[in-house]
């Protein structure tokens, strides 16, 4: 976490704003979920719905953006980059998780996150259907449900044989290697499961689950995401130990322990 | 459905039974949903946890549900069989999905069940954290959320490429017979989903999603989602089109149509 950016000297406006924000948002999703949607295919081959949901509900984030911080840049899923030459980039996916979305799952989030040149320093993941909020500005971590405020604290889970694995599915791992290499850690653990997107990071943040590898994740889908975790007390970065903020292969544990336990092997495999 | 049976002329009796039993056990698991728990390995070999909310919250529901119907028989997951000469018996599963209970996953749900002789006649699922409950007694199926009753209503999806599928996780189907005939439907459908247990069966009931395919369930996993499948207008048998009563290798569907497509494909598989 960068400490030091002069945005966090007001943590109370970014806070404020990534709330409001996402109140917007939520006016336009929860009424449309488990709703009739026109879903388009986003590509032809295989299932990447995008919803009116989506793309109005981003409309709203960067309205309540521009109108805090007019000279941010703003990548979001659905539209057109803001593009400024102000290092403060706003990263935003109005619906992260559009297949639970499409079956009337309530693990989708919104996800807005604030990058200061490449290093996140704030995010919000919030699920409108719970009414669930995990935020991070500044040095915090927190989790925000009905009108109740707790920090996040993620668990001390060291090793891989007690941890609690998420990932999207293992069909994502398409690499052969990659699979190896996945299905070698999933064997080690105490419990894998399957299919919940950004709301398994939140989990990680609460302590409740321990580790998370993922492939190919989108910047929009992983960056957000970034102050929540490591102000848990997690860890993130890519396979390669690089930062996470431009999506990739990604990889999050509880601890660095765990972390490196899990990265051990996806190197032997990696190398070949 | 068996309509005719003597029950069914006081369903608001049964109706208050089931839902004074579920809010008893929420009483019990919600406070320890998210919370440190003890957590016993029921089988040596895999993972199937046991918390102390398991058996606590069967016991409230088994005290309920005595109260207003002494003679019934009732088979729990916990606790011991009560076996009367009465042909009505309860079944029960007071946490169903264990597995997202102790990830702190709000997919879980409490299963309350009642067979006149195998047939289902009433039926009820409820998530204590979302507070969504799903109830079925009679001809009616019914969504109750936020103290508003909506009918459950499935969809009237009759093709796989259309429909949305779940199943708790392909590793289930350890035959490699039954593994390529699931691959094989996996392969046909709109979207494939994993790990959601009953709550999957609700949302097949709520018309958001179409079919769910499990191999080995238990007859508390599935006799108490009977009753609000069927009354949805939804099907649910074995795969070989018996009745779901028992448990065993189950397949659910929005339509007949549906489920006949699916069956067809798992036949060809496992008549080898």
């Amino acid at each position: 976490m960068k400490l030091d950016t002069k945005i966090l000297q007001d943590t109370k406006t970014l806070q404020e704003t990534m709330l409001e924000a996402t109140k917007a948002a939520s006016k336009i999703t929860l009424p449309l979920f488990r709703s009739s949607l026109v879903i388009e295919n986003k590509l032809k081959q295989g299932f990447d719905p995008v919803t009116k949901a989506d793309r109005d509900a981003e409309q709203k984030i960067r309205e309540v953006i521009e109108r805090a911080y007019p000279s941010h840049s703003i990548f979001g899923e659905e539209l057109d980059d803001k593009i400024t030459n102000n290092p403060y980039a706003w990263v935003i996916d109005p619906i992260d998780g559009t297949r639970a979305f499409i079956s009337g799952l309530p693990t989708w989030g919104t996800l807005i996150g604030l990058l200061d040149d490449k290093t996140a320093i704030a995010g919000l993941m919030s699920q409108p259907f719970t009414g669930e909020i995990f935020i991070a500005t500044g040095k915090k971590a927190e989790y925000i449900y009905q009108g109740k405020i707790t920090p996040l604290i993620s668990s001390t889970t060291k090793n891989l044989s007690e941890a609690i694995m998420f990932t999207t599915t293992p069909a994502l791992f398409a690499k052969p290697t990659q699979r190896a290499a996945y299905d070698e850690i999933e064997g080690k653990v105490r419990l894998a499961r399957y299919g919940v997107d950004c709301y398994a990071y939140a989990l990680l943040a609460m302590g409740q689950i321990d580790l998370i590898i993922e492939p190919d994740l989108k910047q929009c889908d992983i960056a957000p995401l970034i102050a929540i975790i490591e102000n848990s007390g997690a860890v993130v970065s890519t396979w390669n130990k690089k930062s996470a903020h431009n999506g990739g292969n990604i990889i999050a544990a509880a601890t660095p322990e765990l972390l490196n336990e899990a990265l051990d092997i996806l190197d032997r495999y990696l190398r070949d």
